[in-house]
């Protein structure tokens, strides 16, 4: 993992990270401080990466004191912040990095999603056709330009992004994220060691897959995101 | 729809509407002036539905200025808080009415949430192995004995809600949600007429589906839940 706070440092970092000792990617969290991802500081970051062509892990990192669920209450409660806040937390940075136009800078960037994508793959029809009036529901600023200024439909870059398989077994989500990102965009348990690996592992097992997608989830994508 | 910031009128308005006027259900927000419901002062509304057999809608009302994503922004940017945030709201506003023991009060009280069931469906793995050392994360408020205190294994209550269409279109959340919640537990399209009811429809009527799916989507579980 790499903390931004110092963009240029942190460059420095994951280049030593990566050439010189090995590593194969670099862990970042969803938000720099509160700073979102899509600031303008963070650029060179996601150039080198694609530059170097070495995925990207996102996660989440709220805390229950970051952000209340009530207006009543001092902070989220009944860990609803780590349940679904760690989700929410993801799908907002994916959607600022791709309205920001990342892909379309860096077209052959990976990364790799954690908890499957977000909500994402379940509210695909939000995204797609919900977010394809961006800027109707906000009259304070002004974002017509943006969907217009992407090469391609916004909801084809939300599939740019890679899954992982951290869902505490092989739930209806796994499903849903492998219909959503397609078998060559999910990998496996990345979340190891917290996550409940043998249970996601067992579960996965024992999908029906198509020939082949077993395979690439738990190796074949990994082995090409990670140069293995 | 009744506001409960003054519970008992709610309480007379709901009865006046059901009885009097013949309306089928009342649909109320996901929380009260900030207030969350599982607040002690609105059991008395859910237990005049549960008495009277009636269902609740359960919609979201979270605005751009009421959670911001960003600590270093000042209100929630690009359309995020209605994208995901309104998910969220529902999700967190059915976690806490199930650890309340709403379902063991009311056993066969009959809600019905928005968007499919916000994020329960797609997490179900988070929700249910995932919160199941709930207060294993929090040091200032003891959660230890919530879980034990239900009748049955938490995961089971989530699933005695309804969910709706209202993902525009026939998604990959609309299978998961059916995945998730069963076919008596899905009913089409209560956003009306915001929603683009027309895509919605023709997506369902696509789907491969289980003889008699279909028609308890469309028709049956209405039929059932609004006393048609």
């Amino acid at each position: 993992a790499v903390h931004l706070g110092d963009v240029d440092a942190a460059i420095r970092e994951a280049d030593r990270a990566i050439h010189q000792n090995g590593a194969k990617g670099v862990l970042i969290y969803n938000h720099v401080d509160g700073i979102p991802l899509d600031d303008k500081r963070f650029r060179p970051f996601f150039a080198a990466m694609a530059e170097w062509g070495r995925p990207i892990w996102l996660h989440p990192t709220r805390t229950a004191a970051a952000v209340k669920d009530y207006a009543s209450e001092e902070k989220s409660r009944f860990e609803m912040w780590w349940c679904f806040g760690w989700p929410y937390d993801t799908s907002v940075a994916m959607a600022r990095l791709v309205f920001d136009g990342l892909f379309d800078r860096h077209p052959n960037l990976d990364i790799i999603t954690h908890h499957m994508g977000g909500m994402i793959p379940f509210f695909d029809g939000r995204v797609d056709a919900g977010l394809e009036v961006l800027g109707a529901r906000t009259s304070d600023e002004d974002y017509s330009g943006i969907l217009s200024s992407l090469k391609k439909p916004h909801i084809e870059y939300f599939k740019q992004f890679h899954g992982d398989t951290a869902m505490f077994g092989a739930t209806t989500g796994v499903k849903c994220g492998l219909e959503f990102f397609g078998p060559s965009k999910v990998v496996f348990a990345t979340d190891s060691p917290l996550g409940p690996i043998k249970k996601t592992f067992d579960g996965v097992s024992a999908m029906e897959l198509e020939p082949g997608t077993r395979e690439a989830i738990f190796y074949g994508n990994a082995a090409r995101l990670l140069r293995l």
